[in-house]
Order: C-alpha cells, then sequence, then structure tokens
C-alpha cells in the first residue's frame, strides 16, 4: 500500500482539451479544482487550439499563482509527452503541441493523454482512494463512455507504453471476427463496453418488437434516432425492465473486459469511469457478477473491488495538474 | 532506451524449480552460466524440494563464490516474492519458499514465477537486446510451450502486479464461450497458442481425413497419440505441407495475441520464447504477418519487432539470478 497524502509542489494547472470543449483549472495539493474556466474548442486550427488553451491559463493567473500546466489531450499522445500525434476529433497530426504552448504559457507543460491524466487523477484523489483515504500501487481504470478507454498505473507510475499508447485497452480484441470498429479492427471491446454499444443495443431492442422495449420505445417518442445513453439509464433508474437489462447485459461484458485485463495486469482496484459509469450499480453490480466467474485464478485469489470513479469529468483536469507537478520534466522551449 | 551493459553485483545463483527436473546455475554479470548442476525435483514434499535446491547450491558453493540465490518457480508468487501460493504441478500449496531456501542456504533468496523470470532474462540478456546490444526499457514475453505464459517488462521494471500474479496473458480470454481450458474458464489465449493446442490441431487434421495430414499420419506411424510438438516442427522443416499449415495457423493467432497485448501494454519489443519457438520463422513469419493486420492504430504507428527468444531453457535461471542481485531484498529469515 502506497501512501500519497501530499503532492510534492503547489498549485498547478490542469488543461482537458476534448473534441468541442476546453476545460481549464487551478489545482490545489489536494486535488481540488480551487478555479476553473472553459473556452470552446476550435477544431479546425492547431495554432488557434493553442490560443485559446493560453487564454484559459492566462485568466487563471490574474486570480492564482501556479507552477506548471498538464494537459489532457483526446488523441495519442507520444512517449516524450510532448507530441500529439494524431486526434480522432481534432485538426491534430503530429502537432508539438507542448512547444507550441510553452511558447505561449512560458511555463513548464506537461502534455498527457487524457484517458490516463483521468486514470491518474481518480488515482491520487478518487476512486483509488479506500474509504480511510489509503492508496494502492496498482490500479486500473476504464473510462465507459462514447468509446471505451483505459489508464494504467502499476507500482505507483503512470504506464505510458514504449511509443506512449499503452492503455488502449477499447481496442484489444474481444471477439474474433467480431464488430467493425472505427480503428479498422473488428471485435474490439470498445464495440461491447462503451455508450455507443448500449445505444446499439436499445435500438436493436426497439427493432426486435420484444415488448421490453415498450418504455425506451415511448421515451424516444418512436423515434429509434432519439435513443442515447442517458434516456435508457434514466429509465432503467426508473424501474424500466427492458432498459435495466441492457445496462446488466452491458454491466456483464465490462465484468469479463475486467477479468481478461487482470489476467494480464493485477491490479488492485478496478476503477470504472466515463459517462455510462453514471448508471452506478446498475453497471457495476452485474460487472461485479461477471468478473468473479471470469477471472481468471478464481479459486486462488478474490477479484479486485471494482470501485466508481469520483472525480467525473474533472479528473483528466485533476490529474493532467498532478502530473505535470509530480514529474517536472527539463522543458522543450 | 535503457542500457544495461553490466549488473550491480557478481555472481549469483539462479534455480529453476520445474515439474520435473531443478536447474541450478552461477550466472555472471553478464548473463552467461559459468557452472550449473542438476537434480530430479521430489513433487510430493514441499522440505525435500527444498533439499534438494539447498543440495544442488552447496556443489556449486564448492568451486563457486556467488551472492544471492533467484529462484523460478513454476507456480503463482505472491508479490512479496516469498511464497508460492499455489502451483499445479508441484506439492506447494501457501508454501514459504523463501524461508525455508533461506533457512537451509542462510543467503538472501528472491522468489519469482518462472514466465516472469524468464522474460528477466531475455530482456537483461537475450531476445530484449537488439544486435549492437541495446537494450529496451518496455518488453512483452511470451512463453509458448506446453501452455501459453507471459512476462511484462515496462519501464525497466517486472510489472508482477498487486497479488504477483500480472502477466497470465495464457488466460485472458481470447474467444467468448471458446474452448473449456483447464483454468476453469472457456475461451483462454492459451487454448489457441501453445503446444498443447498445435498438437490437438493435428490430430483434428489427422481425424479429418484431409489428405494435407499424410505426412503427419505416416509420421505417428497411424497412432494419433503419437503426434506431438516437436514432431509437427520437425515434418513442417522438412517440407511437409500439412505441418506447415499447422505452425502457419498457430503463427496466426499468436499475432493476433500479440497484437491484443500490444494495445494494452504498447510494448517496444515482444520475444516469443518457449518449446513451440524453436519453430523459428515458420511460426514468427506468419505471426508478424498477423500482427501487422491487427494492430491496433497500425495506420499511425509500427508494430513492435516479433523476436525469438536467444537464451532457451536457460532464461529462468538466468533472469532469477540477475533478479536477486538486481534488487536485494531484506531477509526474511
Amino acid at each position: 500500500m502506497a501512501q500519497h497524502t501530499e503532492s510534492p509542489a503547489g498549485n498547478a494547472v490542469g488543461v482537458d482539451i476534448g473534441g468541442t470543449k476546453i476545460a481549464a483549472g487551478v489545482v490545489d495539493h489536494r486535488g481540488e479544482i480551487i478555479a476553473s474556466t472553459r473556452r470552446e474548442t476550435p477544431a479546425t486550427e492547431p495554432a488557434a487550439i493553442a490560443d485559446a488553451v493560453a487564454d484559459a491559463v492566462a485568466e487563471l493567473a490574474t486570480t492564482h499563482t501556479f507552477g506548471p500546466v498538464g494537459v489532457a489531450a483526446a488523441g495519442f499522445v507520444d512517449a516524450a509527452r510532448s507530441t500529439v500525434v494524431f486526434a480522432p476529433n481534432l485538426a491534430w497530426r503530429d502537432e508539438p503541441l507542448r512547444a507550441r504552448l510553452e511558447e505561449r504559457l512560458h511555463r513548464t507543460v506537461v502534455v498527457e493523454n487524457d484517458a490516463n491524466a483521468a486514470a491518474w487523477g481518480e488515482f491520487r484523489f478518487g476512486g483509488g482512494l479506500d474509504e480511510r483515504g489509503a492508496a494502492v500501487d496498482d490500479l486500473l481504470m476504464l473510462t465507459v463512455g462514447t468509446g471505451l478507454g483505459g489508464g494504467i498505473i502499476a507500482g505507483g507510475l503512470l504506464q505510458r507504453g514504449a511509443a506512449g499508447a499503452a492503455a488502449e485497452v477499447g481496442h484489444a480484441r474481444a471477439v474474433p471476427d467480431g464488430r467493425a470498429c472505427g480503428c479498422g479492427n473488428r471485435g474490439c471491446w470498445e464495440q461491447y463496453v462503451s455508450g455507443n454499444a448500449l445505444v446499439r443495443e436499445g435500438r436493436d431492442l426497439l427493432r426486435s418488437g420484444d415488448p421490453l422495449g415498450a418504455g425506451l420505445l415511448a421515451a424516444a417518442g418512436g423515434d429509434l434516432d432519439a435513443v442515447d445513453g442517458p434516456m435508457i439509464t434514466r429509465l432503467a433508474a426508473e424501474g424500466d425492465p427492458g432498459c435495466a437489462q441492457l445496462l446488466s447485459e452491458l454491466g456483464r461484458w465490462l465484468g469479463e473486459a475486467v477479468a481478461t485485463f487482470c489476467a494480464v495486469l493485477d491490479p488492485e482496484v478496478v476503477v470504472i469511469g466515463g459517462g455510462v459509469s453514471s448508471a452506478g450499480e446498475m453497471l457495476l453490480a452485474p460487472a461485479r457478477a461477471s468478473l468473479a466467474t471470469h477471472l481468471a485464478g478464481r479459486t486462488h485469489r478474490t477479484p479486485p473491488p471494482l470501485r466508481a470513479a469520483r472525480r467525473g469529468n474533472d479528473a483528466g483536469t485533476i490529474g493532467a495538474a498532478d502530473l505535470a507537478r509530480t514529474v517536472v520534466p527539463t522543458r522543450t522551449a
């Protein structure tokens, strides 16, 4: 058991750059966001994204003092944590984000993949802590949002992999010759454990004419395109049996995914985040049951606890800030 | 790129305890075995196993000086590297192997899972080094023997997991509701990538009556039970098309396994060891082709090199010795 009671330095800024918005916050040594601001993401122009980040950070600097800046980026970040190699939803191709930001900010900048940053935020200040505030050394986080992301902490260290592409768990294979995935492969876990998968199954339920879909069909006004994840979760919480079954099925797949990643990683704790995790125990209880029946070596070990993430959409901001101050790298600019 | 040119100390002893034999060797700082001896494994009695190890180490001490002793054990080793929780082929159940050996040897002892030790041996002194002797920081080793084992090095550190059960890659799931596995689950990678899988497919080929099986049927003297892995590999090397196809199919599965583990781990190099890897390029060439077509994000990255292990059956002995001297722990005795 590791104890992470205090960060090594004072305030840092975390910036979470997503496809539609930029969230920036001053994060203190306890992982609390003590000031925050937002900008729209200018999706078409890399320089404009950097300008928007600089503008947000400058606003925070008018009221707070802070050291380095950590950036959580929705894309493939290189091992040097400087360059965004590729981002599916942004105008970045081999984008030297760190250099571009250090130029504007005159501060040390660290760039991290957004799912990795969120995993670090939960590890340090969220689901990684037990009820007494004790930390673990080995944590796996799965982010069940539109897709399926992940982050791995092992031996107290964020695992980036050789090219910065570790923990792309959504694109490990769940099913040979399974459903086509946007990544070009088939059968990726993301096709079975994600918000997109939940919505697809919901629509399939309606198409089937199964009476279990009656509640969802009514909520969607008869329009399959109106079905979304929050609608399914809300109906399930209200007791709709069809939607409860959809979440339970998703939870079963989630538990199987956790079991297979546990065979590779053996984490002490597994944290489940992302938008779909707002379903809480409707998702996590069936996931735990499925993990318990699929864990390798389950006759000789107990499954790791499966916990809900606790920092929600702030985890990336918090984690990026903490990574920036925890491992202060050499500046490139 | 990490450089591991020298070990921190002098000679150490590595002991590899398998189901049938105990191999012990004095390993120098370059990873060379400069003296070795063997004992039969007394499979029925834990104290007798410890006695046999002590006897082998005492023999080595009559001619060589060395420091700590590293033990590679074919079983589940706890996170403290002291206790063998469970071993499928030996009389160990919660066996305090480290304490029992330190009692007899009066030296520091480190116990490690055998696949982890072999991965470390290859990482430091084998397939982890390129042709110029340069090392990597992130390596995945898959051991394709009777079953499928593995070892993970990330950031230059052996990854043990929270309970010492990391890298049980053979029991991650390849196929939902797939073939039954001895571990109690279905569809484990071990059922598709292993010597047992190769032999099973060979026998299935003969049962099918496919003329492609003619060479193998003749070599086995018409007896399906006589088919084994070395027979298939030998015939394939001699140009038998049926056996070449069996190895090629196994290689395809191997490449798919590597691709899925790369999505999780992103290693810089993947080393393939174990008895089946003696098939060399007959196995590795199709594995590389399959990895290249299944790697997640393959349009934005190149696959890691897939290399044959270079230390053969000695990797566990070498790795255990090096682990013992690299991280000298507090003695328990």
